[in-house]
């Protein structure tokens, strides 16, 4: 490949974690980048369990893409579908009908929910990626606190005050976590017929811990801590139904008998698989996906025959040191996109690559209500206050290098003097809900 | 009327301006209040063009009703819509089949657009009412320029590049403001294929001045400062269709030679009509509505024949000192809520009222941009830096009585050093525009 400054042209499909990542990487680099995206924002998703329970607003967990990239002078945001690859071409595909060339493609168009098979369930069960996901997830729970008011009948009442969060992985326990503070102490004093205090979140997790990728005793810590909080933690059950009024959940590993749970509002948290590009992608190339829709990479992060093309972040099947797959986190993403960027440059320049990409895993960190957490690091545990603190920093961090986000510190701090929750607003179709 | 302290109910309809201020004027009475809203949350329109540039979120402009009467013991919140009156039985009905009883009723529904017969417009031309119109707004125009970076032909992009706004009153010279400093400023650098400083921002207005609400010189120096900040402002302009991809409009009051404006953008802040519960509640006691959908109503704001039905706020013909009916503002409609509260405890006092409503006119203003305004109070007139000042320090103080908005204060300040606006999310249906 020879060195044409001026000349190389690097597209980015996806501005999340690993997408930005890349082209931030790029600046000042001898490359022309184009990032495309669906959305005009980049979204810290680990956030929007906040979002869907009126502790900050869309807004302050969202940054504009172009408003992050504007000094960034080599490169291009544009606000687009990809629809299709033209790989003999080199060349992206949108749905408005235009064509963006590439001599390096980088494919970071993250994942979406997985009901595994059970797509139907979507439309009670709605999952948590998106800003709309959350304002939704935020209008079910917040309508069924509504509904409760104005209902007579006991049995009804219960239901509309029962909350079900399918998937113990940090976004269901952080849901389950939110929904009970919400519960117990924002909306405390705020209706006359009933006591929100009485409303039950049953966090329903299939395996025999919630936070299986943390160490047992941090599942156990992170248990004890929701239980505190008044979430009613059911392990080891499998959820076979969920329909409009109701869920059917069999315990003992899903052997036992079927019990079933009156409820208004079911959330998500279960699963989640790669972005349909990643099979369009894969086709194009003639590779297979995996069952979770993901792209196998090179340990380069290019895919099979075309080391013009990388796949980073939730799409790709990146094995780590064990030979599993990398988890679908941010920091991985992250060190993709800047791996990928460096490796693109270290080709312009003739130097060969650095060797194969290696995730530095600096630990995991999840939090439960609005002063707990758990979280591991370096072999380290730690749990608790301290834990939550240290959760708010590495978050505040990452937040606050894009744009001034000191309004998301404010905001919290408020919140957790308060106990308040600002942002909780009903908005689109506010009377329109399930019956 | 006998004095059953814990007996006599308070239904209000409606948690604006007025509504709320009747709902908090009964706080600590021997009355039993219900305040009925379809929405969960008290909203701050004369901010809703903020939302609409991004310059605020929804959740800075708007505080959850049950927020702010939680401490009010007597008072209860539903969320419902008020589809009827049985005047017979004193009751209010709802859509999901409730009755609501009354001893007194307050009817504070306020207003929604109006379009003069061209209901058919609302399609390309929404107006500011509600947070879903303000955030379909930010949607439009933050698509124009999306749209703009992808398109090629020189007029199309002269197209997405105009904005018309239609109605020079406050809130369409805070929109037409807004915009302009959006493009001239906020988005300068984002973008690599155009310049958004060559954006048209037209200001359609069918009288001889803009604000004409205001004194003469104040519509002057508000014309001046919109020209400065690059908005074209055509008065004595009568818009005369509103289509897909452009406005019709006759100059020199209807006219002159009809003038094609091509554009993709078009917000609609001409008119406003009474809600139409208006027109339920006039059937229902056989009055007539106004022209504007209005009802008439005596001089202490009830209805003839029904001493127990008050009509306040934007619902209400109540003629003012001149025999006009009052304007349509904030003010007048919290006057009138907190003087029919007055008047109902009185009444259960078995005092008798103290007077017909008055309308104390403290004044009124408009801001223009991110650090002008116009504003007169007791025939002061002041405009600029100072009257931007004073609009701020009045609409903070009203913003931070129900709650704490100190973060609205602080996105301000930091809006107006940086003249960044963080909320310029494109959410709801993001591909989704007109062609």
């Amino acid at each position: 490949m020879s060195y044409h400054p001026q000349q190389h042209r690097v597209v980015i499909i996806g501005g999340g974690f690993g997408g930005l990542m890349a082209a931030r990487s790029l600046n000042k680099t001898p490359t022309q980048v184009t990032l495309i995206d669906r959305r005009n924002f980049h979204l810290f998703q680990p956030l929007l369990y906040q979002v869907a329970t009126g502790g900050l607003s869309p807004a302050n967990i969202a940054a504009p893409l172009r408003a992050i990239l504007k000094r960034q002078r080599n490169t291009t945001v544009l606000m687009g579908e990809v629809t299709g690859f033209d790989l003999e071409r080199n060349e992206v595909l949108l749905a408005d009908g235009g064509r963006i060339p590439f001599d390096s493609l980088i494919v970071a168009a993250g994942s979406t929910h997985h009901y595994f098979g059970h797509d139907d369930w979507e439309k009670w069960a709605p999952g948590l990626k998106t800003i709309e996901d959350a304002t939704e997830i935020r209008r079910r729970v917040l309508l069924a606190f509504e509904k409760a008011e104005r209902e007579t009948d006991p049995r009804q009442l219960q239901r509309l005050l029962t909350f079900v969060v399918v998937g113990g992985g940090p976004t269901g326990v952080e849901m389950a976590g939110a929904i009970a503070e919400l519960a117990r102490h924002t909306l405390r004093a705020d209706f006359r017929n009933f006591n929100p205090a009485t409303a039950r979140v049953i966090l329903v997790e299939g395996q025999k811990r919630v936070l299986s990728a943390f160490h047992e005793s941090l599942s156990a810590k992170a248990k004890t801590a929701l239980e505190e909080l008044g979430v009613e933690v059911w392990l080891n059950c499998h959820v076979t139904a969920i329909e409009a009024d109701h869920v059917m959940v069999t315990p003992d590993g899903g052997h036992g008998p079927p019990k079933r749970i009156d409820t208004a509002t079911v959330v998500w948290a279960a699963g989640v698989k790669a972005s349909p590009l990643g099979k369009l992608l894969a086709d194009a190339v003639g590779l297979q996906t995996d069952r979770m829709g993901r792209i196998p990479v090179n340990a380069d992060c290019t895919i099979d025959n075309r080391p013009d093309i990388f796949v980073i972040g939730d799409l790709a099947n990146c094995p780590g040191p064990d030979g599993q797959p990398l988890p679908g986190l941010a920091p991985v993403a992250m060190q993709q996109g800047e791996y990928v960027a460096n490796l693109i440059v270290r080709r312009l320049r003739g130097e060969s690559p650095k060797g194969p990409f290696r995730y530095f895993d600096k630990g995991m960190m999840a939090t439960i209500g609005r002063a707990r957490a758990v979280g591991e690091s370096f072999g380290i545990r730690f749990s608790g206050y301290l834990a939550w603190l240290a959760w708010l920093f590495v978050h505040l961090l990452y937040i606050t290098r894009f744009e001034n986000r000191v309004l998301v510190l404010f905001q919290w701090f408020w919140n957790y003097v308060t106990r308040n929750r600002t942002a909780r607003l009903i908005t689109n179709d506010p009377c329109v809900v399930k019956a």
